[in-house]
């Protein structure tokens, strides 16, 4: 008898290295390995307006060819959450530091998170919605992302002194 | 009968989405979810100075309401290593890129380590001790973190003509 | 009966911490534990000069005193992609973050990419063969690494207008 936790472990092994397949191809612009990424119905969400939405593995592969725009990039992708929502379904939160070098020399830099619903296909799992959201950013970059939605302060909040040492050395 | 490795896989997995899930709470500013992941008897030392320290789950939390002086965070954790010191108890070294931004835009990065040990618990793996230690930071950083202790180069070494190219292509 | 998968998972989490156990051991200059990552004949190269190349287990240990001409560095590694080519080879892509900072303070990042051979032998697995790739690189780094080779836009393609909001809110 297997243990089924061998396959639970083997999905998330295959769900990891699927992510990280995602920067690998994208830093390449391997547009055609990005297809195989994603099933033929995902929908793919980078922000509010309708030019940062694509559906279908096709769709989002071509609307990545605005990736050409940059001379350079590199994705690092880490703190991978993956809950399974039945034997082939799967959600998983990511994080990625994407950086992006103009023709120029100018650089760009996003701090975010993917959120991913996965099914496995015949072919292995794929992605079928993801919907990026920016903690962070550069100020090179001014594409109008999805927010990360942070808790506010409470009001009448006081910073503490910590970012000074408590005495000078002198 | 179970293969004990089943296990131990599963607990390295438990342990490395709980790092995750320290970064991603703490980028949301959300301090009940944080205060889940520790002990309620731990130890968290971010420095050699009094108010670097925090003990137990709820105090660790409390500590943490000084990250709202950042308008922004992000924090990217890679590098995981993890050793059993028993069937419930573990060591983890892990890497973090730790980007923050004040509300004026400034922005202030450590890279860094934690040093975790961790326990099993009733509800999952708890952080009990950890210990952060900075690799680097840039300029805008000045909260006094402990640091990575660097072997220093030897007496009378001399650095290699590495940055440039051998030769010009004029 | 063993599962054989055990054995993979096994095996890909101990090559997953090797990897990080050379970062961990190159930030702190522990050249002795760099040598036991590699095999007695590895070949390392970075980039298309041969003193970009190093041979042997302690040659890259030698090799990797050139380091301590940065004062503090930090390398994130992610992304990590392994395929087995037999019970005792394996094949890794991985990423990197490499922050390296001068003496004098000013830093130099790379963001790139290791392509690794490795080899169990009786001390577990090791680095057979790396080859580095970069994606990306600050200002500040001038080592002529081998890039990653990205497909050029079609002829013609012409960027998209996205990195402006569609109107203004004025």
């Amino acid at each position: 008898m297997t243990d089924p936790r061998i396959e639970r472990i083997s999905d998330r092994q295959a769900i990891a290295e699927l992510l990280a397949e995602y920067c690998r191809a994208l830093d390449l612009m391997d547009l055609d390995a990005i297809a195989g990424i994603f099933t033929a119905d995902c929908r793919v969400e980078y922000g509010p307006e309708e030019r940062l939405t694509s559906h279908g593995a096709a769709g989002v592969a071509k609307s990545l060819e605005r990736m050409w725009r940059w001379a350079r990039t590199s994705h690092h992708l880490s703190n991978i959450q993956i809950e399974f929502e039945s034997t082939d379904a799967a959600r998983a939160v990511s994080y990625v530091i994407a950086w992006h070098e103009r023709p120029d020399g100018s650089t760009a830099t996003v701090l975010g998170q993917y959120h991913d619903r996965l099914q496995r296909r015949d072919e292995g799992w794929c992605i079928a919605e993801r919907r990026m959201l920016m903690n962070g950013n550069t100020a090179g970059f001014t594409v109008n992302l999805f927010r990360t939605p942070r808790r506010p302060a409470p009001e009448g909040w006081v910073a503490p002194n910590i970012d000074r040492p408590v005495e000078d050395k002198a």
